[in-house]
């Protein structure tokens, strides 16, 4: 529950758009619609995904801290976002941002473990199966899921780069587990995916 | 600034104790003297560790959320650690702990940046320059640095393994910038590590 008094605005963002820069911090933001990618870049350009943001989640929590941005927040897809005020956050706001908080550490910590102790396939099957419930993904009318994601996209959410991924990609396409078209990837066995996720 | 009634418990713990192990969370923790390493495994037994907590930082940050511990946390050095009641914590404290939340969450994003587009030699370097204002650094008479950690705990810390390591701490002594003795590391050119650990 969030108090009305805490709502700045509510703004919708379309696909690509920069949402924050890096920089100054006041205000935290949450989805309420669409998909928003937390990335930085390193000094050549390359983007790295650091975490997705879907509707309910929270964004720019530097500002709860008075700590600089450090990262880049842009919509995915057409993205609604409220901006609310930490100054004037109840109790029960904090205890839900504190949890996503929480959550979003946890998500981490998973990614560097996957980053050390798993090969670039299961990764990707990661990722995969994380974007499996975000504004993504669309349930085919033959009950399979499409997911709207490039190898450049994959590539900076699993930390490699494109040429690999479309390897690994194509790998996966030969295995059944996947079918993979332009720009677009489409689940055609869950089930194997979640195994190579965990192998 | 904390409360009184807060506070649950104060435990001193020996090194290499294990302090809490994955499962129900109930309480925080925070570290008032010692080291407190935060590490997961994988499942062939290997360490990673995700974060070392410094005095005056937190830890068993789960039970803020309600949410299960999926982590090791465990005494590096001699600890004083103060047990908290995190439902018992007044606003002041939740925001002593959401600032943290957000510096822990900025530096597993920092681990992540650095595992992806770093080289092993500049993440050993950025790892020996993380553990030197903690308690496993003393400062020696002739002004020099020295660190506590074998090999195998500096591969836990970078996402490798204790062969590997070996090999870069050699060729890190024989460029002159540290000096390597069995479980420690003297710091002979903080300057050049920190040139090399932003490479």
């Amino acid at each position: 529950m969030l108090l009305e008094k805490t709502f700045v605005d509510t703004i919708t963002y379309r696909p690509g758009v920069v949402i924050l820069y890096p920089g100054k911090a006041d205000m935290l933001y949450r989805v309420s619609n669409g998909l928003v990618r937390v990335h930085t870049m390193d000094d050549d350009g390359n983007g790295l995904t650091l975490r997705y943001v879907k509707p309910g989640e929270y964004f720019g929590e530097e500002a709860l801290a008075g700590l600089n941005r450090q990262y880049f927040a842009e919509a995915v897809t057409d993205s609604t976002v409220d901006v609310m005020n930490p100054a004037l956050m109840g109790a029960e706001e904090n205890l839900e941002v504190t949890t996503h908080l929480v959550k979003t550490l946890e998500r981490a910590y998973a990614s560097i473990y996957r980053l050390v102790g798993k090969r670039l396939r299961a990764r990707i099957a990661s990722e995969l199966l994380e974007l499996k419930d975000t504004a993504l993904a669309t349930r085919q009318q033959n009950g399979e899921l499409l997911i709207y994601a490039t190898h450049d996209e994959l590539a900076a959410a699993v930390g490699s780069v494109r040429e690999t991924v479309t390897k690994v990609v194509g790998e996966l396409s030969r295995d059944g587990v996947i079918s993979a078209g332009y720009g677009k990837i489409t689940l055609k066995d869950e089930k194997a995916l979640r195994q190579i996720a965990a192998e």
